[in-house]
């Protein structure tokens, strides 16, 4: 019997560690997926040769073939040239600098190919599949080491003309503040970045200020850590949640009085302290932005979690073909 | 002997004190154009009146008639519902809450009208016909009292779902800064708004600053002496103009992480400082924005001066009709 799905298209989600390959439908749903160390391979060629072998493993579990798939989309870290699949590097990946990806992998294993930044991606996953469903603009922010953001603009992924739009970490929050790490200063992700979190924890600790937290080892200290203390009601975790979510909401309100967003998707690592931070995102936003923008926007979670990568870079396929059948 | 030119288009710029009322080309040229005092009619009725008199009389003096006519573009400050060419309110201006300012002008000068706020519709101008040709990316901002914004992306105006985006001045450039008149604090305005280089030069008279500024009354004091002051070397001047330029340029560099622009332009009274400004500014923004945002973006001056907004207006005219003929 002929699988009834004529459509989908295969996801793969590029991370630092692993690699998740999966076949998506275009309601992205995740038919099937698997995954594999991105690492375990020096360099492009080997990671493609993995992938197409993955890909026919996925395809036979499924008794689908090529024939009805639409393409392969593919989330990656890093600065990325959209229009030619061009990775320019990767963080923590050696081998990768100016890496053909689109041209590779269309060439190994015969389907068109889309590459995107990771976040664009997952902007797209909440976009199309998630919680931003129903709103055609929309920012996306990711909370964790760094902030990553993703940008929807009246129904499309905004990237810029250098592709390197919605960097919505590394615009000023206060000009006295401390160095960032991509060269200026004071920027919103020295501020919410959970690096900082946990440094202010430990300089509070250092200050004598008394929380369960300062029982644990100074370098072993994490963003969890502090979040578990605060669903503890530890007064110092709660109090660097709650003014890491007023900063970052009064950052939004700017945001808001600039794109005029009808929703905000906060996912990531340290979104995980869900209301703690919510809260008071939503409290400075409305404190701080122009009411005609406030008033339209919603603040929520992000909804699709780890298979954000996966779908949304199967929704790149997607998007692509709606495109095109609009065009003709 | 018939007039060459078949569709040209009312321009109407609505100012505080001023309205600024041509007839312009689809090449941005004003062919004739009028002023009348904005604030002499006691509500929209009575200035609604007047345009349609103005109009008439310029038709006449350039014998053309309404046949030829495009149509009417309109800008205005303050808060507007495009969609709908309806006016929240004017800052300044009685008798002007809630108006339907586009029903009322299509209703009276029978032909259709567009209405959009001041800044947008100068951002316009310059992408159409100024600073901006060629690029399909650009911010454009204006330096006075306050700062305003327009933003085109894509070769379209972005103003966002509820109209209100664009505002650049009200993003948080320091948490511990000043209050806003917007009622935030610390926003971009309150570090370069030209009432606030006032206040600067005040303070730096009052602690015992050396400046040639200092024989002015204090009351009497505008950012356009300081330029002058800058102009003739004067150290304190000089320096609060770098100041502004360094800070403004850092703001512009987030603004360049966020949305990639290819081009921003800077206009607005304090612009006239020029090269005071603009050197800092470039200086600021690429030490601080990721160099593939920085490296591709232009910051210059504005080029159309007191006639941007006429033709600026005339332009929404023009952008409508040429989307109406790619959509036939």
């Amino acid at each position: 019997m002929p699988h009834p799905m004529k459509k989908f298209a295969i996801g793969v989600d590029i991370g630092g560690t692993n690699t998740a390959v999966g076949l998506v439908t275009p309601q992205g749903k995740i038919l099937k997926k698997v995954e594999f160390p991105t690492s375990s391979y020096s360099g492009p060629s080997g990671f493609v040769g993995r992938l197409d072998q993955e890909v026919r493993s996925l395809l036979n579990k499924c008794s689908l073939s090529k024939k009805g798939c639409s393409g392969v989309g593919i989330g990656a870290p890093g600065p990325i040239d959209v229009r030619r699949g061009f990775i320019y590097s990767f963080i923590n990946i050696k081998g990768w600098d100016n890496v053909p990806l689109k041209a590779l992998v269309t060439k190994r294993l015969g389907l068109q190919t889309f590459v995107d930044n990771d976040v664009n991606v997952m902007a797209l996953a909440e976009y199309l599949y998630g919680a931003g469903r129903g709103s055609k603009h929309l920012l996306c922010l990711t909370l964790g080491t760094g902030i990553g953001g993703g940008i929807i603009l009246d129904g499309k992924l905004f990237r810029g003309p250098a592709f390197s739009a919605a960097e919505l970490g590394h615009m000023v929050f206060n000009e006295e503040g401390p160095p960032c790490a991509c060269g200026s200063r004071g920027c919103l992700e020295t501020y919410i970045g959970s690096r900082y979190l946990v440094g202010m924890v430990k300089e509070a600790i250092h200050k004598g200020v008394p929380t369960r937290l300062s029982s644990v080892p100074s370098k072993e200290l994490t963003p969890k850590m502090i979040y578990q203390a605060a669903m503890k009601k530890d007064r110092l975790a709660i109090q660097i949640f709650t003014q890491m979510g007023e900063r970052l909401g009064w950052a939004l309100a700017g945001l808001c009085n600039l794109l005029n967003p009808q929703i905000i998707i906060i996912g990531g690592g340290v979104s995980q302290a869900r209301d703690l931070i919510l809260n008071p995102v939503r409290a400075a936003l409305k404190a701080k932005a122009y009411p005609i923008a406030s008033r339209s926007v919603k603040v929520v979670l992000a909804q699709l979690g780890i298979d954000a990568g996966l779908v949304g870079a199967a929704g790149l396929v997607f998007v692509s073909d709606k495109k095109r059948s609009t065009q003709k």
